[in-house]
């Protein structure tokens, strides 16, 4: 019998993504004993009843008592908190990790409760996801063919790195390393400013006074495009607050491009607006082949 | 034997509209000959070759002679000149339709060339369509549970109007009426500016120094949102050209709410962010089930 990867961790928020990693390294049997926690008993619950967990501890600073990894799958807006509850409890050894959406504000908060970072801390970012949540949303292959952005720090132990690294790999997912502000402008551009789109569309459209009548005519395309706007408002107003600065700076290019695309229109400015669309064919299509 | 409902069709546009509205006719028995046309030789002879049409004359004042009905389904662009082209030489029971994605500019048209709308003309949008253009993307069931809308006007003739309603259902399509300032406002929210969105999103990425790196990273979302950039960029060009006034408009509508949500997240106004948030999702979410 060899040793499991992780012979506990501890997982502090089974939602999603908290849920799906657990599920996958005890699919992998890279894992000993997995103790939930979070503010949702109910979820917990329902977490031991599906097998995602082996046990729960609704309170975070006994949860992660003893256990060898502790991955933080909680809102970003509720890091700072749970970072400060647990941090007198957790084992000197024990590997610190998340799944946020945003990395500068976690690193933040982090620096914030301990004062420096500490070796043990290695922030991470699981691209992956549905527009569901909660721990009933979960499966173990969500991280297959996916990939994880860790973002470890200067101060940040390679022992410890590489732990992560490993931990993410046996989910099936493909994991890169990337700098804490350079993660935040990719998912600013790709993900966050894409979200604010989605939202801010169907909110337009839910507000004309046809909106019956105009969302009975939305077709295919609409329907893939507004896909998004269905994810979960809170946690998208904490990656909003979260990464802030890149996201407005994103909305901002877009918006000037935006009104340069309408000006073209207005004007009927033929080569610009076919320019504007050929050069976005011509991306997107190198992008995927579908 | 009983009689095809459409002894000839003439397809002007042998395209994925033109040629899936043939292959459906053909496949119910419903036409006894298609007849096409078109600028792209290639593309007819493929279209012959495929069994789309039974023959093409590459002069669509050939093509429409004794035809009981000719389709238009051109670029909105090349409207007004295959409409003048043709006029002369259309039976004078021919039943005149187009499959445009806006209705006022194809009826400012017809309306310019014959000076009065003629009882015989039928405006139609098919709300269907893949990225894909040309005759070989065509296929039979394209129109199947798709709505087609008509525009039919004061001067259309009931039984113009009952033979084009018969020809979509044949197809499978749901056919509704409209009024065509309806239609295009309709169509502006639900598919011209998702598509100004999705070209404008992915030309704004396009253009930044970490291009390469940024699509790297873009998920699963960013691929379904930007999935309607893949269209035909002139086709887009003429739908913006022929929907200006309305499109123009919902563009402005959604850019002040963009700023407003901009602005809420400033300030991190926390209650405007959710409000934003949630409603789009409960519009969304009551829309699809997905």
């Amino acid at each position: 019998m060899t040793q499991p990867l992780i012979r506990r961790l501890c997982v502090i928020g089974v939602g999603l993504i908290g849920g799906s990693l657990a599920r996958a390294l005890k699919q992998a049997g890279e894992v000993g004993e997995v103790v939930g926690s979070g503010r949702n008993e109910d979820n917990l619950q329902a977490a031991v009843r599906l097998g995602v967990v082996d046990r729960y501890d609704i309170d975070a600073t006994r949860a992660v008592v003893d256990a060898d990894v502790v991955m933080l799958a909680v809102p970003l807006g509720a890091m700072a908190t749970v970072l400060r509850d647990i941090a007198p409890y957790l084992s000197p050894d024990a590997v610190l990790t998340d799944a946020g959406s945003a990395k500068g504000s976690v690193v933040a908060d982090v620096k914030r409760v301990y004062g420096v970072i500490p070796p043990n801390f290695v922030p991470g970012h699981p691209i992956a996801g549905t527009e569901r949540s909660g721990v009933e949303a979960s499966f173990a292959t969500l991280f297959q063919h996916r990939r994880v952005i860790l973002t470890p720090l200067a101060e940040t132990a390679a022992d410890a790195h590489r732990l992560i690294r490993r931990m993410w790999e046996l989910t099936g997912a493909e994991v890169v390393d990337m700098g804490v502000r350079h993660h935040d402008a990719v998912l600013a551009a790709t993900s966050h400013l894409p979200h604010m789109l989605a939202y801010t569309l169907v909110d337009t459209l839910a507000r004309l006074d046809d909106r019956a009548e105009i969302f009975r005519y939305a077709a295919g395309g609409f329907r893939d495009f507004t896909h998004i706007a269905s994810s979960d408002p809170r946690m998208w107003h904490d990656i909003c607050v979260a990464n802030r600065e890149q996201l407005l700076e994103m909305i901002a290019l877009f918006s000037a491009d935006l009104s340069r695309l309408a000006e073209a229109i207005r004007n009927d400015d033929r080569e610009a607006i076919l320019a504007i669309f050929q050069r976005a064919k011509r991306a997107r299509d190198n992008l995927y082949l579908d």
